[in-house]
């Protein structure tokens, strides 16, 4: 098992950043071109609040879909566990995550999870709120609270790209809204859906989060408990068997600990009780996940010893499998 | 927290057992009627080899689908992780464990995840031996030593009733051969499966198999590392994510570690270094797990602080989410 | 064999209204309350432009569906036939008119056939216009022209009601954007879709159509051909393997002329050569076609010897299959 | 218009050999290598028994798929229209022809049409007969008959490649038995299909079983009614909504009379009341349907005035729409 520093994830970037060439960058990154390819970035929290970073750490991107577990976090605190499940499954589903076919299949009263994105808006569309204003201040507010970080914003040119690619999200939306399974206003949920978004984050406030969930749910400047513990283990099974789009299957086999992905090549990890991490490499695969970032994941979880599958931890327990 | 014991075990069987009214008994197993609706029994075996036990823990039933991480263990020992899952995937589906619209869909080169009908087909096939007398002489000779129970068996009426009652999973076979995801003999591949879901074991054997993932692939008698540990990493990790059926996502939610069910109404739960657990409960719901026995698994998980997802375990650490 | 009477047409009607009470009448006729679940009407005009009545005949229902083989026409006027089915295919498709799976399956690039939502919505965009009232006056004054009926027009009440209700049909275009296969304005093709649907007709219009069609396209006040034989055929060929939803295969075996139907419960036929049908009844099977209609179509179909795979007719053949 | 005559043919098979190029000869014909790609022969029976053959007319193929036609007629006739639509329905579906995952959606209890692979194995079981032979024989009887050629039979060699390519054909009917939608013996139903698939016969033949069909049901010798002329519209209209495979849209479109094709590169077509057309040529594109026997009833349809969407024929009325 190797050890945790600074040298050793500038050592670890540079091995899985060749990795970024097999990906590509997303339209939803239009700032991005041809020459942050090879962006790669990395923070790890752990639980007593030493942060460790390497590569590209302060690029910021937009959460994308690392946002769905914000939504969800909210959405639990708000209405509880069965509210939510009546609006959303927690099954995984083998399939893309802007899929429609599985909206009409099966059980057309709710989509999977709340990790895809027709299961993310239905979620988001529960988050409480006087208007539409009002949901995303809330969503922004417990974002800054959980990372500690108030300068947090949407980029607006990110959300205009938002609206302007936003057809499938459409399509998605107004079919729930046709089977009954979104009754809120669908362009205000669509709205806000859009603007959680494009709020942008570096590395090191994607590994905030990853914290705010391995450490149950206290704020880091106070120690507070904003959400109850019980919820972010929902939360964090998940993004076990849901996090990473269709390879969440192939993640919790090679990488096995919670993360939940986003197109913008982000990704936030979880090792219950031990870390938050944060990742930024930009160039994605076909399904959808930082092909570098991915890279990463896989060489630090072995590194460390982070497996939750395996039988013993890196912390002091004597391991029973090496 | 409660402690574990064999007082505790009934009583918690006596709470779950009621659930046995809301499932049905299959037709697999042929010696059952109405007056075994209500059996439940539990066996957890700990890490040092406690053993613990609870209600009907003597009853045996087949195996069935708790047989798919068996030939899981013995392929991926045999052909290693590369053939294996060039074989079948490793992604969650969504869907009933004998969909057979699947196979068809995206990628016809093969089933989904080795936890499915038609991925065990898949991969029971790559079992090694010289003819399928042998490929289960094997299987049943590692079953036996990971058990240390040298009397487990094959029952013949089980395995006549699987054959007759086995058109899905030859549709699912057959389906496999005209695509090329299964290239052995048709006859031979069913006629293994067959044989290896029809092993019987009752509670303890059950645990023990769940004992030896979670002590990382030792024999129970001497120790000896039968599968290395890595290898039984990916079998817990495909557990979490598919083990279930088609709830996989709620037990990830609810229970909170690697388990796999059969329509026999027998579980196998995996705590990763902590321990083993079998459970049987014949009485099962429409998605194919027993009722009883999933009630069973929300509350020991909780009793006992088993949910990997949380951030602290029963074992010694200090938790920080209590 | 029957002849063809208004005596004939009123038995016939009195036949087959009592299938009315195994329908629904649909949201789209905002107008319509119980006490019309029972209307039923028939027009019948020979290629010799005699019009033949019964029941109900002169209540005016919105086109809906039926308005799917205007469209089509105008399209493959406006752009001829390749243009048109790249647009969107020509093949029949067993699943309900409003499925959008089917849009995500095989051949994300157009949708299966003119006859369903999603490629009437595709083919509607086609209709040549500077603007969308221009292509809305041009579909208008081409129904009218055809119709020989200068009063027909939308009805605003049911052109609101199609916005109210249209979820199901923004997904379908919002989604059909997302893959390319709708490059139009969304919003623009919505607009006109709901308003070709919102034209109030009754079934001597609805009739008038079908002799359009089966008189080789001349104008009915002076002959004038408008469209080409040859694009007629087309149109009849599609209505006959795809017009009756998903019953179409029922309705060739039954009926065995082309038909096109709306959740209105109008019914357009078309016995090519011969002559055409226009039939109103509001009450509607689950699958979307008039259950009075087309008992009655089903019986003129026998009575006067209508069925295009018999193999005498109607009109002086010495037919061999009596 | 264009007559028919042998030279007429002769000239239409030389413009249509070209497309043989773009399909590739089938693995259902073990005797056919590269050499016969090119292949092309058609022969036409009018209704008053006239023949005229063009190019390969004597070339012997299997039946394949064509012969779906004759269980049909023979399972109507055996059980009547009721029973034979409760085994099977009469849906078109826009699927390929051996889908297994539209037996899984929608309604298990049947497939959605006997053109069909499933459909054709639940149909052909119908057949009467005491044992699986007397089943055959009885159907090589009245294909004998109908053709009036007493040396039809089955190849040994073909039916040997049946059983051994049957793979996908199992999956179907073992699928349809779990479901109960197929009730009889699997493996006789099985052995029933291939041999029916294995008949072979050559152009004369085929258009004779058109001719039987466009002449209302009777023998050519003596004019005895054999099957009823309600039957045999019923098999006329589903070969018009499902006979050439996931292109019958197409066909209806492009050719316009009902049409059947095997994957043998033969096709059957009836013009109802007119005449019977039997093609072969082996080359099949992607769906399964002759190339150059397509090319061929495209040019016969247009240059003869077949198409029954038209508003003339060539027999004689005065045409609409020339």
């Amino acid at each position: 098992m190797k050890s945790l520093s600074h040298e050793y994830l500038e050592d670890a970037i540079e091995d899985s950043r060749p990795y970024a060439s097999k990906g590509t960058v997303n339209k939803s990154l239009p700032d991005f071109d041809g020459t942050k390819q090879d962006l790669l970035g990395i923070s790890i929290i752990t639980n007593d609040q030493t942060c460790y970073s390497g590569g590209d750490s302060k690029q910021y991107v937009p959460m994308q879909s690392t946002s769905k577990i914000i939504s969800l976090m909210l959405a639990l605190h708000d209405f509880g566990k069965d509210r939510v499940f009546q609006a959303v499954g927690m099954e995984p589903m083998g399939d893309f995550f802007n899929s429609i076919s599985q909206l009409e299949s099966y059980d057309t009263s709710k989509p999977f999870n709340p990790m895809i994105n027709a299961g993310a808006i239905a979620v988001s569309a529960l988050i409480k709120g006087h208007d539409n204003k009002n949901r995303f201040d809330r969503y922004l507010k417990f974002l800054r609270r959980i990372t500690n970080n108030y300068d947090l914003d949407l980029d607006e040119k990110v959300y205009e790209a938002e609206i302007a690619n936003g057809s499938r999200n459409r399509a998605l939306a107004y079919f729930m809204h046709s089977t009954g399974s979104l009754v809120s206003d669908v362009e205000e949920a669509l709205d806000l859906y859009f603007r959680i978004n494009s709020v942008m984050m570096c590395c090191e406030d994607f590994a905030k989060v990853g914290t705010f969930l391995s450490r149950g749910g206290r704020a880091p400047d106070n120690d507070e408990k904003l959400i109850p513990p019980h919820h972010l283990r929902t939360v964090k099974a998940i993004m076990m068997t849901s996090g990473m789009y269709n390879s969440s299957g192939r993640y919790a086999v090679e990488v096995g600990f919670p993360c939940k992905s986003g197109v913008s090549g982000s990704i936030i990890g979880v090792v219950p009780g031990i870390m938050g991490i944060g990742i930024v490499g930009p160039a994605i695969d076909e399904k959808g996940n930082s092909t570098a970032g991915g890279a990463l994941l896989r060489k630090i979880s072995q590194d460390l010893e982070l497996n939750m599958f395996g039988t013993g931890h890196f912390y002091g327990r004597t391991p029973e499998d090496r």
